[in-house]
């Protein structure tokens, strides 16, 4: 439910709105690497949300800002928490990119920037929300809570720590997530569960130093060959994670999830196409491509490093390797339970003459929501009247950790209702974001915002 | 056979020789980064040729000259074909030098310095004999010819065409090459069986852009994992190379050799102590350590590169992985049938959803001398005679890739012959070489040319 008013607001201030993404669009806030620019990007968020009357401030963490916002309407008013990330990936390879990633520009219909779609482009959706329901819409009708963070591209180090710090300031009946994607273009999607995350680095330490493979090729382990032979034992001939109780605690999806998703409009050939490989190769046997990306865990080497990389020939069996790998998890594994069992691998397959080191760098669990509550429905409402398309009811393969937090930690079962396609190159060179999401994603967060007061 | 005055004139003149090669280590010729030098202590190298006699020259290559010298003694004489290096490896890291690299000093009974040892200090052996023999030994006994490489520390790249174009001035009865090592103190060596060298290139192309571990993890072939999965099966579970053909042509170890090497001081735990390893892990079952060293082909990989390898996490399905693997191939293996084999591997082992790309960096064939003719005689009778004790009859793992050139293009069995010390740092910081190797390296020179009028 959503006055004229506001969506005619938002017509008018479309251009407006997107000279304002483009400023946010062009800090180049990497977690990890930019800590100046994330700071500039959240000090901008912080002024942005007091324009449109909220209070808001950014709160320091161990690592990169958050910034936190809220407006009291009234007492007797339901208090939605509004959820969002202004950190971004690393844009690495540069040179893929046809434009340059912090630059952004509108080129066949689509903002293309690091971050267009993830999350800055989502999350502004409920800026231009709130600022249209308080300048054309009588006020904005529910109380809000806001949490813009500044880690969510590299797991979220220290968010536990900050939600139970700021438990009572979250306080809320529910909360928006706006960091996920529709099925498809014009099938609005609430995604109803998402894997969790154990991220690991295992090192391989042999020679104390690079070594000549010539005079001792053949005598000692190569970290190299050796971490291959551990990696490679990870799966069996069937696609399928060895380690010991990998598969223990997950949740069988039910009859009913199998039925709907086979009646989703998915085009394996095309979803190939789209990722550039002639065929979906792995993944485990036994399982259709929808429920391997979504109901079914996986390992998958993230990186991988070690001797030399450079141009020509170098003949060393080098000193170390690493690699790092992500495990997605399904409910109800644990992630804690499932790292120990890797170490436990790791252990076992180390070869003589070789010195293993296992580093846990993130962990998140895994998320199942309640498909009919209030808040879920409100939400399936509001992308209806935005998109006008009932939307489905779907899973994302990917962690939004924040997700799982929100429940354990806050007590509070999100809505995630995101407005990407899934082919804006997400994590990758050209990440782009459709104008007509980023405009009708307003509208939706602004009829959700309608909504609650039903 | 060596008359007692050319060792008394060695014996005198070790000083003036000391510091004759003071003057040669105090060129920093590196061949990739200092021609000038280079283009110095090869002119150095002439003037001091000519003062013994010898007609001397440098020639121009597409890279650093060599330089060429000869001396006629008689149509009746044998002709000897004396090799060495003038260029050095680089000698960075610098910081880890106890003294200046181009400084060089006497220390502790040896002088330390790059290229004290590799290869200058061993050059020098057959300067200082020649000179003997013409001063104090009725002159030098047979023919001689003399090539001092520019470019050996480089591979070597112009060095096929230069042989080919220089053909008839080299030819010989046979050749020494000083540039390699005793197996240990006081255990002259000659090495009679050179490895090969076929260095290839994978890499494995999955998605046409890195993409989001989470969204599609499940779906597709990850290059990484994939990589892993081909290294590790190049090897099976007894250490042994799966490549299709790879031991064909393999020349096996004869009961003679294995009992001789069996017979050699060869501590294990100390050599394991000196590459930092606590056991020596890798490598074929059923093979002592130093034939699987020296006389059973090899497969390792070099470098291995894919994905994010920064500092924290990034949750990407790579787009590509790529791996560097040198293959040590012994006699009779041929680079070219390898890499055949290693193509087909590849070939058979890239999973759906993945391209793969083979490229050959560089290939050397593995060398077998005989080790009964009569240059080697006279080279095992000459080692006795300056150091005390009967030479082993060794293998290396490395490649010298001249002397494999000498033997298929000029027809020539290299006896090699070096003075070298197993700890001396060859290619490292604070490279060194000792006095009394020095200075018996020239007598043993001295007594090979005297050893081939028999």
């Amino acid at each position: 439910m959503i006055a004229e008013a506001v969506t005619q607001y938002l017509r008018s201030n479309r251009q407006r709105h997107l000279a304002e993404l483009f400023e946010l669009l062009r800090f180049p806030s990497v977690a990890n690497s930019e800590p100046h620019a994330c700071r500039q990007a959240a000090e901008w968020l912080v002024r942005r949300l007091g324009k449109c009357g909220l209070q808001a401030r950014t709160v320091a963490t161990a690592g990169q800002p958050n910034v936190l916002a809220s407006l009291h309407v009234g007492d007797d008013l339901p208090t939605l928490l509004l959820y969002g990330h202004y950190d971004v990936q690393p844009p690495d390879p540069l040179e893929q990119w046809h434009s340059a990633p912090f630059e952004p520009v509108v080129r066949d219909g689509a903002i293309w920037a690091r971050g267009a779609n993830d999350d800055k482009g989502q999350l502004y959706a409920h800026i231009m929300a709130i600022e249209a329901w308080q300048q054309a819409g009588g006020g904005v009708p529910v109380n809000l809570r806001m949490l813009l963070e500044g880690e969510e591209e590299v797991g979220s180090p220290d968010m536990e720590k900050f939600l139970a710090a700021h438990a009572g300031e979250l306080s809320a009946d529910a909360a928006v997530i706006s960091d996920s994607e529709f099925f498809a273009e014009n099938l609005p999607s609430i995604t109803y569960s998402l894997r969790g995350l154990a991220y690991v680095e295992v090192t391989f330490r042999g020679p104390s130093a690079d070594i000549h493979s010539g005079i001792n090729g053949g005598a000692v382990s190569n970290p190299i060959n050796a971490l291959a032979r551990l990696v490679a034992g990870m799966h069996d001939n069937a696609g399928r994670v060895t380690l010991a109780g990998f598969y223990d605690d997950v949740l069988p999806l039910t009859e009913a999830e199998r039925q709907q998703w086979d009646a989703l409009p998915f085009d394996q050939a095309e979803y190939a196409r789209g990722l550039g490989v002639e065929s979906l190769g792995g993944g485990e046997a036994g399982f259709s491509v929808l429920e391997r990306r979504w109901a079914r865990p996986t390992l998958d080497a993230n990186g991988i490093a070690g001797g030399y990389a450079g141009v020509g020939s170098k003949t060393i069996i080098p000193a170390q390797a690493s690699v790092k790998i992500s495990m997605r998890l399904v409910p109800n594994q644990n992630p804690a339970k499932v790292v120990e069992g890797f170490r436990q691998y790791v252990t076992e397959h180390t070869p003589p003459g070789i010195r293993a080191d296992v580093k846990l760098n993130a962990g998140a669990r895994p998320v199942m929501l309640n498909t009919r509550s209030p808040a879920m429905e409100a939400g399936k409402a509001a992308l209806a009247e935005a998109f006008g398309a009932a939307p489905a009811m779907v899973r994302c393969g990917a962690s939004v950790p924040i997700t799982e937090l929100f429940q354990r930690l806050l007590g509070l079962d999100a809505v995630l209702m995101g407005f990407g396609l899934p082919d804006d190159n997400l994590h990758s060179p050209n990440e782009h974001y459709k104008l007509e999401q980023f405009y009708r994603g307003a509208i939706a967060s602004a009829a959700m915002m309608g909504n609650m007061m039903k």
